[in-house]
């Protein structure tokens, strides 16, 4: 049983092994791309929202929000992400996908947002705008921030992946500052698993904080080169955030099942390499 | 008169001498400093936000929105930022200050929220996932966005300052690569006024884009120097936000009174110096 001093990175190792699952479930909910006979509005976004979760709960530690998708719809879609979150069980963990980061006085509202107004457990979070962006999501040890350090797209080469003076990329050195700034054990890293050749040092430089490593399925991932090299020794410190490949397994009327079909098989995959 | 294809920065110039105004009030409408006399809630707020707009309007070119006020009040805050984003004057440029960076899809959707749920004309992006996460913003020449170069905050030392192994700090990098990406004349860039030795650079590297520069007022940025080292041979190219020194200018009833005052003299100010 948890106390209610348990820190964010405590709670999903425990998560994780009650649920026996690395995987989280991306919402992504992208109106091109839902089932035919659901309306292309808030309302189909809804109904497929509420289904997806159903039909995945059993297979994660994690839903991952991807902010975007509720924002495109405008008014509604605001109301939808509140409404979406509350449908998410109390023993699997939120994580709101919006890359926030502000001066500080507006970092504070922003976590207001994200931890009080939508009860979110953890936030991703931009380091471009450094400490005082960070600090007020991370004041809280039981709310969890994951912070930008490599990421999956094409563009991580233009900023991240540029060489210092230090001799470290840009990326090593604001993940060598996410490790100062986990000083009460509620601080993790995203980093793409596009970039499997990178986890081997990371893991080293931040010993057991939890990675996020988005990537995986649409984007061509390497589950098992990142499970290899980014394990902590205890093999745990990886979530895996799975989207499209889940919530649009099919995009016919069975696209519950076959989600929760999917979930289940990238779940055991994850667990027979680990 | 604008054709409809003028681009966001002639627009903006084209605002700017019609207004005779380098000056943008930011909207950042914080519950604790509202006058005691508004209920500290939504409708607080927009009572607040509608005053400061009606007694504002004739002395800005443009308000900045910062979105972490509205998100902060939840849900209603949302319904909100619409409403308050209606009351803005045509002639006068909406700024929606969100600060958005992620990866391609994902930011499509954003800018689907920012440009057509909300139709604000600009945005604030952050440059760290680099260029497909700009690149959604900057595909219709009407809509603008300010990319982060130096900011205002001191942890803009953390990362931004920092030395490469080609001799430039990290904002002059992603600063002459948001001129490489303004391709279609609707890139600015965003610098702290607080950092008033780096504008002579920046404004030779950009020619005639414009920069958005916070910092002045609250947090003490020199209106004087940043207007004689970053303005273009034109007198153009500035655009001075300030938020809390105009909007919270009376805590009382006559808040705003006293924030239009505040805003016709930083107006005045800006234009005796330029």
């Amino acid at each position: 049983m948890m106390t209610s001093t348990t820190s964010f990175n405590e709670k999903l190792n425990w998560i994780q092994t009650q649920s026996e699952s690395m995987l989280c479930v991306g919402l992504d909910p992208d109106l091109e791309r839902l089932p035919a006979s659901l309306p292309k509005n808030a309302v189909g976004v809804a109904h497929f929202c509420e289904n997806i979760i159903q039909s995945t709960k059993d297979h994660v530690c994690a839903y991952k929000i991807n902010s975007a998708f509720f924002e495109a719809l405008g008014v509604e879609g605001f109301d939808l992400l509140g409404d979406i979150r509350e449908l998410i069980p109390e023993n699997i963990l939120t994580i709101y996908d919006v890359k926030r980061g502000d001066i500080g006085n507006t970092a504070k509202h922003y976590a207001r947002a994200a931890f009080r107004a939508l009860n979110m457990d953890a936030v991703t979070i931009n380091p471009y705008m450094g400490y005082d962006a960070v600090e007020p999501f991370i004041q809280d040890p039981e709310r969890g921030v994951f912070i930008l350090g490599l990421t999956s797209n094409p563009g991580s080469q233009d900023f991240q992946q540029l060489m210092l003076d230090s001799d470290d990329r840009l990326y090593i050195h604001v993940i060598k500052k996410a490790a100062e700034w986990n000083t009460q054990n509620n601080v993790g890293l995203v980093v793409g698993a596009t970039k499997a050749e990178a986890f081997g040092e990371i893991r080293r430089l931040i010993h057991d904080m939890p990675i996020l490593a988005p990537g995986v399925g649409a984007q061509g991932g390497d589950i098992e080169k990142i499970l290899q090299a980014g394990l902590t020794e205890q093999k745990t410190g990886l979530i895996i955030p799975i989207s499209r490949a889940i919530i649009f397994a099919s995009d016919q009327d069975d696209f519950a099942e076959k989600a929760g079909t999917a979930a289940k098989e990238f779940k055991d995959k994850i667990n027979r390499i680990n």
